[in-house]
């Protein structure tokens, strides 16, 4: 309720959207980080014509398969930009969408025709301004300069355990500032409208860097005995406090009645929304006369779909290929693909070079060239992922990767969820994927993650073995934007295996080599990454001894799951029971596909700083070890 | 390099420590965020004089099984305090460390006997001052107070992959006043002795702040092709410019060699340090004469080990006692055990009255009440893991808890796992274990949760299903000082059942009830915390048609992992394939217990918001639904 007065005005007189299409492309984005307060935004969506919110909806309010549930999610309520609750995430999110509005307008607009113009708006409160994921992503807008970013800070005094002076009681403009934002004071949020409006118009004075207003407001401000109070953080007034409040505010309605006269008000923004759209829609045609490539490229971009034979540039390998590590052979892929995907960008937490990521035809997007490609995170990987979220979710066909050591995904686990959850498709480049990273030790190993991400729904995990699993990993990447893709790569070399191919990785596990008949193999032999090599040594002595062996390189449990049946069987036939995995990481979930008769190696304690080659031999990753476990099964 | 300067004069002229015994329980605390930097530690304690770094143990620098691993580890080398390398984490730790030296200070000092009196002091770079979790930590210092934690902000402009300018451009200083920190500037880090002692002496005056000094140094300095080069971050120099590096520095002296003055120099410290232990035990036995009470307690407390007969205070439950939520069944524990634990100490981040953690005895850590035991820790999980692995790590009897709901253990990974590699043994209280939370939807309900942590090494994934499994996960975890607990408790309210016990949750599993003989029952259903209650009564339904039905409770998979083969096979005999897992969360690792005939019922999706009654329904965690799954087995 103390936001009520900053929303109401940037709903009603600020923002430009068209009610009627929630996704023209040029609307601004409004962004309730502070999204415990949903009520709120479904209410003025509601109000300014959204058919998305309509009456039932809203007293649908937190029930099952609504429209209106107790956080805003963007794939449930058209209007919605990104999925928050998860406090300080839609700062993140906000800082990606109007960075992608400043790579696009930088890119396509011209001195004499813009087509890309629009705001990002956010209300964040005291939780999301105590994240260290904000801060990070504050940080950043600041470095950036992003001046079309404008935020609100409900500076209420109160969080869910009292008042802020218990834990939070740094200076937050100073703190902002320190950031290089420019900040402003609105002293009374709750009735003060035309300081609001007037914040609102400064801030969009400044050129050079994003704005914060602070509004200090009251929470729960109109109800009399509540106000002011953390019982109102998360719970409801109670009916007879809402009757109380009703006769503080003067407002005679029942619930759920919006007054002729405010439905009349607001009932203009169907008009001025669809004028809105339509002198874009003529500004774009005027573009396109004069800049018919250009024109043609964005129209591209924002349609969301992949540009024809995009995957032809994928890099194809054979065993004759020289070997390499995977996270090289994404460097080469990233790098062919940026030649056919206009919409992607991206870049890693000051990994760079370790990580392979850096698009070489292209500069830094930074303040002063924001035209560029190359995003440079620093070392802030929660915030990488939630301005990497913002960007998939501006909608405008960019197609966001971002990179770290995979075992920082631990550090941006919050923000990957949401990918998954709001259906972002962002691409994870996760390299130094084991115990093959070496000396860098235990704190830099891996060991849990994959089986982390295995579990988690609306996501891939990959790990390709080669060149062309790394190329089939990067095809279902790309061309899947609503699940979000990891794939976690090697820091050491490893060889082009025969047998392997792009087309195959779509499948999650395939046969990479058989030497029986019938689809009765005496043993399988299952690899993934880097250890898909040692299977096939391994089969290649088993083999030798006149036992028939099948090696199933296995880059995606996921897509493997979604196959049919017969498929399944074909690979993993279920009378063949002596079966060995191989894996550098937890063997936790492997029971599912080695069976109660088979074994699963792999490293359930943490790893050690040592050489690699020292670590795989140490913990039994060795063409000697798994021939032994699987004779044992013979 | 750059540090070495700052480094020397700590370790030589300002620390208190006695390298013969790197446990005293006074000494100054030293963690070196900047972990990378490691080799620079190793090299101060092996001059210092610890034993655990001998020379033979420097030449073996990230070797198989050294003491020098290639990040700092607590539990490899004494002398290192806290296991670093994730960058920041060092930061929070240190302000647990300064946390638990201001509580126990706060505590047990008396006008005339003082015996806790130590600092701590903190070398963090640009990459730790980046990461949120390092804000998070560094605001609530300021807001705490913390005047014995000194920082050095090792200001060398470079980062992996550049300089500084490309990602970090924001005022650090402007920003940690605006945190509540003096600070300092140290202009000439590499040859500024004088400014750095001047720096150290200001920051001891200041008695409500910590202090913040940043040094500005040139990375790699005395290199002269190298240094302020990225290219020295994090890989060796290469001996052709070692060489130079030697010429330059007028070093003439071969590798590992230190000559005898500088032995001779630093060789004091060894009678330096028995001497400062040797004063500290007579103030200790001085203090022991007048408040007998207090140092009964205080030696109790620093010796690590628990009280005698302190798990007689766990609550024990029949099944005729209220049903209630395990979040407040925890409350219980938590407020029986501070009456017999002195050590226990903790919060939430901010949803202490959703997660039941008050002390209700105690009123809150807080700057002018540094003796409670409280801690608000505020909307900062991430910050709020580190420091509770300080407090753990400070090694002087503390029990760190910390809470928030369970799925918010994706802000706070990387501090989570680090409690388990650096055997920290904190406890995690997270409430809100499902979609059992009801409304507040996908964004809040945890799924794959539970997996996530089985899949971690040396950690305890506690889901207790009523009041003695509750008491009982409390019980192992109080234990398990070397090994950290999560406790994944429910928001709704569940009956106590009858079989329970506080010693069966120490099996990991066991066996709820049973109606057959002989170690062959037609069917074993097995379930987990709230689900337990519906494995029960379907196991009722069926028992009622005539069938032997065995009700397995689940509380911990890694206790069960741990027991016996005879153990394991008494709970779930092979013969018996007809098994049903009930969990309201993802089924993955579900196989390996209920093997390929069973059913594993969980939720391999995200959540919805709806009350918890309608999703449990809707998702078929119902009894007819086990009752169903489980009749298609028999």
């Amino acid at each position: 309720m103390g936001c009520a007065p900053m929303s109401h005005i940037l709903f009603d007189e600020v923002m430009r959207f068209n009610p009627k299409n929630p996704y023209w492309f040029n609307r601004d984005r409004f962004v309730l980080s502070a999204g415990h307060g949903c009520m709120l935004q479904y209410a003025l969506l509601h109000l300014a014509g959204y058919d998305s919110v309509k009456e039932e909806d809203l007293k649908q309010f937190r029930q099952w398969s609504s429209r209106t549930p107790g956080h805003p999610e963007n794939f449930e309520t058209p209007g919605v930009e990104v999925t928050t609750g998860p406090l300080g995430q839609g700062v993140g999110n906000a800082v990606g969408l109007a960075l992608a509005e400043a790579n696009l307008a930088a890119r396509f607009n011209k001195p004499d025709a813009t087509i890309v113009d629009h705001y990002t708006y956010v209300i964040l409160g005291d939780g999301c301004n105590m994240e260290g994921i904000s801060n990070e992503a504050a940080s950043l807008a600041g470095h950036w300069g992003l001046n079309k970013l404008i935020c609100f800070y409900d500076d209420n005094h109160i969080s869910i355990d009292g008042s802020t002076d218990i834990a939070f009681t740094e200076d937050v403009e100073k703190r902002f500032e320190a950031l290089g934002w420019h900040t402003i004071w609105v002293k009374n949020g709750n009735t003060g409208y035309d300081e609001i409006r007037a914040a609102i118009a400064e801030a969009k004075t400044i050129k050079d860097k994003p704005t914060m207003i602070k509004v200090t407001t009251t929470i729960g401000y109109g109800s009399p005995n509540k106000a002011n109070s953390y019982s109102v953080h998360g719970s409801a007034l109670g009916s007879k406090e809402v009757d109380a409040t009703r006769k503080n505010l003067g407002w005679p309605y029942e619930p759920f009645v919006v007054p002729e006269e405010v439905k009349s008000h607001w009932s203009k923004h169907t008009k001025l929304g669809a004028d809105l759209e339509a002198q874009w829609e003529a500004s774009l045609a005027a573009y396109e006369k004069k800049y018919p490539t250009e024109a043609a490229e964005f129209k591209q971009l924002i349609s969301g779909e992949l540009p024809d034979g995009w995957d032809k540039a994928l890099p194809v390998y054979t065993p004759e290929s020289p070997g390499d590590a995977t996270r090289n052979l994404s460097q080469t892929n990233l790098n062919a693909l940026v030649k056919v995907l206009p919409g992607l960008i991206g870049g890693s937490a000051d990994l760079a070079s370790s990580n392979m990521t850096l698009l070489k035809a292209y500069g830094d997007f930074q303040k002063s060239t924001p035209e560029e490609r190359n995003v440079r995170f620093g070392v802030r990987e929660h915030g990488m992922g939630a301005i990497s979220n913002g960007i998939a979710l501006h909608g405008s066909g960019l197609i966001p990767y971002c990179a770290t050591f995979f075992v920082f995904t631990d550090y941006m686990r919050g923000a990957i969820r949401l990918s998954a959850l709001a259906e972002a498709g962002v691409i994870y480049v996760m390299t130094h994927d084991s115990i093959g990273l070496g000396e860098d030790g235990p704190t830099h190993q891996p060991i849990e993650h994959l089986a982390s991400f295995r579990a988690m729904p609306n996501i891939f995990m990959f790990r390709p073995a080669d060149g062309n699993e790394t190329a089939g990993s990067y095809k279902v990447a790309v061309l899947s934007r609503k699940t979000p893709s990891i794939l976690a790569l090697s820091r050491q070399k490893l060889p082009q295996l025969a047998g392997s191919s792009i087309d195959a990785v779509s499948k999650g596990a395939y046969i990479l080599s058989d030497n029986s008949s019938g689809n009765k193999p005496d043993l399988i032999l299952i690899g993934t990454g880097s250890e898909v090599e040692i299977a096939a040594k391994a089969a290649d002595v088993i083999r030798k001894e006149g036992k028939s062996v099948r090696v199933v390189s296995f880059p995606c449990w996921e897509l493997f799951e979604k196959q049919s049946d017969e498929y399944k069987e074909s690979v993993f036939p279920s009378e063949v029971t002596a079966r060995v995995s191989v894996e550098a990481g937890s063997t936790f979930g492997w029971g599912k596909y080695v069976g109660s008769r088979g074994v699963a190696i792999g490293l359930d304690r943490f790893g050690a700083s040592a050489p690699a080659g020292t670590l795989y031999k140490e913990f039994g990753f060795t063409v000697d070890n798994v021939v032994a476990k699987a004779k044992s099964l013979l």
